[in-house]
């Protein structure tokens, strides 16, 4: 009856650190020989996928938005197929990395032979290196007990000044910089804590800063390295019969490690780490890079919604109670990436976009409701609301991998044979990354930031609410950069555009009249991609 | 501002399979260079660590019930300390395997060798894995609708019989052999689906087998192997307002891969895979090896009560919607191992055994309520609950690294003063493994198993409710083997005890005048350790 136990004996050697030039694969096991790389152009190679890769394809490279590029897979082609994937992109959405400017040839090389070599495993992040980071620049009790300033602060903006590592504090009603204060590496969102009075930043390399919006200069009064790279971070916007949560919490999406990260939302002090290494909703197999996309706070119920890209699920985390922490984990579908609520606050669309589906999620009865097809790539940031005459409220998104919005029915109470259905489909000017609108707008806006031919990426174009059939009105809002990411000031009179440049400019159009009303375009608007009006962002209107 | 991302390069080239003569260690992270082993020696070490060593210091070598013996630890250490070690123990409580018998001189330095070189780090196992090895000898349709025999299923005993890799149905009525089935390999533990009509086995190697008690001849009508190690297999009890989910679900504690197995109850089918790889309560670092302890059914609730042993956690994963699967993970202490419910089944009772204390969950509130010191390693088993002349309710248990067994008070409705409070402390015959009692017993049985001396090691001790403190009643009830476990009839007028022996024997007692009644000895009655009884099983009657 002895029945052996038998390890398999997988991948287990001792390396030493910077090991990248002594990487060897097993003859057995892959199709060619890898070249080597010295430790040096490893670690330059590391750094190029990161920024360039990693986010689609995972770190581990086992595939999410991108396809797996394991190295397995990669010594199957040879070098010079790999180059030209790189420099020049694929028909099935990659870009091409050099022919946008991104990448020179010999840097193209290099990412290509750290393809054909295993990938090196970062290391954890855990309690101990989180707090060995966590600086309180200014204690709350040195804070200000009410605003330093006359600001309207419902109405201030927070722009990411991408490649500078920074943020602007802008005055929606003056439209005048507040202040730039330093943050993390290509920072990804801004959010704010449920009272207005925070804004909180975070890097790619997982740095999390909060800002004082009471300070008259606003500055970072307190940041923590929550991980090793990041995409999301939230706060807890649950007030009522269970507490006053608001201000409580701030919580960290990371990429690596695989994990979330609860942080004291005044101080940023790290409380709790939740890891999200768990199995694939569908074939049921264990997945060790479940990355965290996008979190939304529920205003119904002390609860973050998070989704777990990899492993095709959403997490409903209550935050009530830490040390017995509540999750719901609902089956969904991959790959999840961003989405939002529908306006009532019930329903989470999210965007599985590699199935091409949009998911929705009753919070209400915590379960999966239903998925549909869209398009290629949902990318609806965290979409848009609005009513349509014929079908009633309405739900939209745009596409990464086609110029489309989709417009599909959300209200399952009112109008129960519309609700998840697609309803209109009409063309934009191109593969884009953002639609916005606002309950007082007349319109919805999309970008086409991921246009190919230069000048479609320029565009915007909006569609009448009214009228949504009729299609499209598109212009060119800029002749440099790539136009992306709409934001309204607080009253939805105004939309706020970004162009995605070193010379970048916040473009500010009156949207009654659709006419360009302010540039924002000094020295110091480098890089802006996304933005984020207080009011607006504290109670996700969209 | 760019921070760059350097990962650590940890530990990364490829190996190829069985590459344990191969295995080398870095010259700067380790005092010594380990001496290599042919690939059968290696795999016959990691079937000998496997066997005496993984269940306390686990696959990884990262500690629990042990120490930590990773191979940079064991390298600090000479084999000739460590061949000692693991020849005659610590008095830290590590068994002597040698002195015990249990590995020759080369088996020992075989281990102490392979304990110097890296663990293997064993296969994952997911869904496509588990349905390989999913077999249903006798589908549902085909199998009785009532009983094929006249016996008294309720008072069916089953008993392992852990050596041979098989289970004996034994009739409590008559103490005659109903029937043996071929199990899982080093079976752990027996459970009854809640209707009582299915016997569920787990072996050390994760194979689940379906016992049908319906069958004339017990026979094992359907098995899967959910695991690669594994200790527990626990059923669905609920049935009340939210559903009939008797005999709908089985659920599996992994040891290996890290995770729980939810089985269709009738017909073994893998259903659904949930990691347990998290992070530890208290320090907050990933652990990559939290192993499933015990697991409880509660019957008040759809909800499994799993001691993630390494983290310190206990999740209450609730099982009536498994797409929308919700898990309560409470905050307990370091690390769990086994436990079992008050007498009103409202807490959980459960061992954090490194740590010297009992933990108490509340399953109404779903949150952790205390934890206490009761002595070195408790190891109650399920626990043993009776009322007390002076302190009411009490719960009791005892320890693996002396003989006490320490009573606390558990009714913190009825008598809140003593409410999870050390009561009483009494000697037994030695260190041991289980306690028993029985609402209709007068009695609170122990082993000491664990006793050094041979001839302790076959004692039981027996305390009197009605006067606790005036201490036990040892005798020596066999000349042979160790003396183990204990399980009541359904009566709860006979006690049953294991005499883990080659030759075995299960010695029932008059649980009334404490005299012996019958020995159950014939040639099939190979290593008998633990044994069940279907009604009490099914009930929690302890």
């Amino acid at each position: 009856m002895r029945k052996p136990f038998l390890f398999l004996i997988l991948a287990m050697a001792l390396g030493t650190l910077g090991l990248g030039s002594t990487l060897l694969a097993a003859d057995d096991a892959v199709a060619a020989e890898p070249e080597t790389l010295s430790a040096a152009d490893f670690e330059q190679a590391e750094n190029l996928y990161f920024d360039r890769c990693s986010g689609c394809h995972g770190t581990l490279r086992k595939g999410a938005t991108g396809p797996n590029i394991t190295d397995e897979k990669m010594l199957k082609k040879s070098l010079a197929e790999l180059e030209t994937m790189i420099f020049d992109g694929t028909d099935a959405g990659m870009p091409g990395w050099g022919r946008t400017g991104e990448l020179d040839k010999a840097q193209t090389t290099l990412l290509a032979k750290f393809l054909q070599l295993p990938p090196p495993i970062p290391p954890e992040w855990g309690m101990k290196d989180i707090k060995g980071t966590h600086k309180i620049h200014t204690p709350v009790a040195e804070r200000p007990v009410k605003p330093e300033h006359k600001r309207n602060i419902d109405n201030e903006f927070g722009v990411i000044l991408r490649d500078a590592g920074q943020g602007a504090i802008i005055d929606g009603d003056t439209k005048k910089l507040v202040g730039i204060v330093d943050t993390g590496y290509a920072v990804h969102i801004f959010r704010v804590s449920a009272t207005g009075r925070y804004f909180y930043t975070i890097g790619r390399d997982g740095k999390v800063s909060l800002i004082d919006n009471f300070a008259d200069k606003p500055k970072v009064v307190a940041e923590t390295r929550a991980c090793l790279d990041a995409r999301s971070v939230e706060v807890s916007k649950y007030k009522g019969p269970k507490g006053d949560f608001n201000d409580t919490y701030a919580v960290v999406g990371c990429y690596w490690p695989p994990q979330m990260v609860v942080l004291d939302g005044k101080s940023l002090e790290p409380l709790k780490i939740i890891s999200t290494r768990s199995n694939t909703y569908d074939t049921n197999e264990y997945h060790p890079e479940p990355r965290v996309a996008t979190i939304v706070a529920s205003h119904h119920d002390t609860e973050w919604v998070v989704a777990i890209k990899e492993t095709g699920m959403v997490w409903l985390v209550d935050y009530e109670d830490l040390d017995n922490l509540k999750i719901t984990q609902i089956e969904t579908e991959r790959f999840l990436h961003d989405g939002g609520f529908d306006a009532t606050g019930r329903y989470l669309l999210i965007a599985a976009n590699m199935r091409d589906q949009m998911a929705v999620i009753d919070l209400q009865e915590k379960k999966f409701v239903t998925k549909f097809e869209t398009g290629v790539k949902p990318h609806p940031g965290r979409g848009a609301n609005w009513v349509d005459p014929v079908y009633g409220p309405v739900s939209a998104t745009t596409h990464l991998g086609e110029g489309k919005i989709t417009v599909y029915g959300s209200d399952p109470e009112g109008h129960p044979q519309h609700a998840w259905k697609v309803l209109y489909e009409e063309d934009t000017a191109g593969p884009g990354l953002f639609l916005k609108t606002h309950p007082n707008s007349k319109y919805i806006w999309t970008d086409s930031t991921l246009a190919k031919d230069e000048g479609d990426n320029q565009k915007v174009c909006v569609f009448e609410k009214a009228n949504f059939k009729k299609g499209a009105k598109c212009w060119q809002v800029a002749d440099h950069g790539k136009v992306v990411h709409f934001e309204y000031n607080k009253k939805g009179d105004e939309v706020w555009i970004s162009v995605w440049d070193n010379d970048g400019e916040m473009i500010i159009y009156n949207d009654k009249t659709l006419k360009e009303k302010k540039r924002i375009n000094e020295d110091w608007m480098r890089t802006p991609t996304g933005k984020w009006n207080i009011y607006n962002t504290v109670h996700d209107i969209y």
